[in-house]
């Protein structure tokens, strides 16, 4: 399972479409990929949090974003565009999550072209509020994995958090940097 | 049930910050508290949402964040802090979502200083992987309200969105502007 960002602007997404890349790789996402354009700080930051916490998820930018979901479909697999305009999440996660198509789970920014919405399998809302391509994305993945993706640890992590009442616990494997 | 955002840079984390203010309210909080400064954008951001969709919530900002969680368990409120060194969400959430006490939930950016460790009533890992303080406060609003949080309608918005399978459906109610 793939996710796609649309229409990131470097300069003032920067940081939210990090939080989106990184929500992609803790959530169990195996791919990320920015349409349009690259930007190496959102790859430095996704890379930086696999060396360390482990679970490298494979990354692509400056893709075309209409071919990309074309050929996505063309290769059997399934498109799901968040947008809150969309069909609530409850009633399609259940089908979603039988069916064993790849998924490309495309997440926009300010306006998303017309061609997703049409084009996308399902297009589904995270509530009919606006709020965060962020929240949408976690939350989908959330429903998706049923809640498992939180616990997921690494096994290639450097470092492994031990969950604690107060303050922090990080295990190290290996040499500490 | 208030979030409090601490270490706001105004520059740098403007959208992000916003995205936290916008998820507070989409997702069912009373109020959204910045500490240590103010920031417009935020503000009219949060502020146009509600004009729009309804559900304005208290906004507050420039408090001193330790005065605040002090004083909010003084008037017999918990502190909750979302950490991803704390502990597992799923083992809290039961008491957290029986217990009457106000909450006052917590999200920090980059660092935390060690007083909201020590004085939060509870600090709570959503994974313990890095991803986004965003994606952190809508999966704990998600678990507190086991997701009736999505189905919000507010009775003052001017529009409202019906739920379509392909593009956008808006209804208005009143004057259009």
């Amino acid at each position: 399972m793939y996710v796609l960002r649309l229409g990131h602007r470097p300069t003032r997404d920067k940081r939210v479409t990090t939080h989106v890349a990184l929500v992609a790789r803790a959530f169990g996402a195996n791919g990320f990929v920015l349409e349009g354009v690259c930007d190496d700080s959102v790859y430095n930051s996704l890379t930086k949090a696999s060396n360390m916490w482990g679970g490298a998820i494979h990354y692509e930018c400056g893709v075309n974003g209409h071919e990309y979901v074309k050929s996505w479909k063309a290769n059997g697999g399934e498109v799901v565009h968040l947008t809150m305009y969309g069909m609530p999440v409850d009633d399609a996660i259940g089908k979603l999550s039988s069916s064993p198509k790849p998924k490309l789970i495309v997440v926009g920014s300010q306006k998303v072209e017309a061609f997703y919405y049409m084009n996308a399998d399902y297009n589904i809302a995270i509530g009919w509020q606006p709020h965060s391509e962020v929240a949408a994305l976690a939350l989908f993945l959330d429903r998706l994995f049923k809640g498992r993706e939180l616990y997921t640890y690494y096994t290639d992590a450097k470092a492994s958090i031990i969950p604690t009442r107060r303050g922090k616990r990080v295990e190290w494997r290996g040499q500490r940097k």
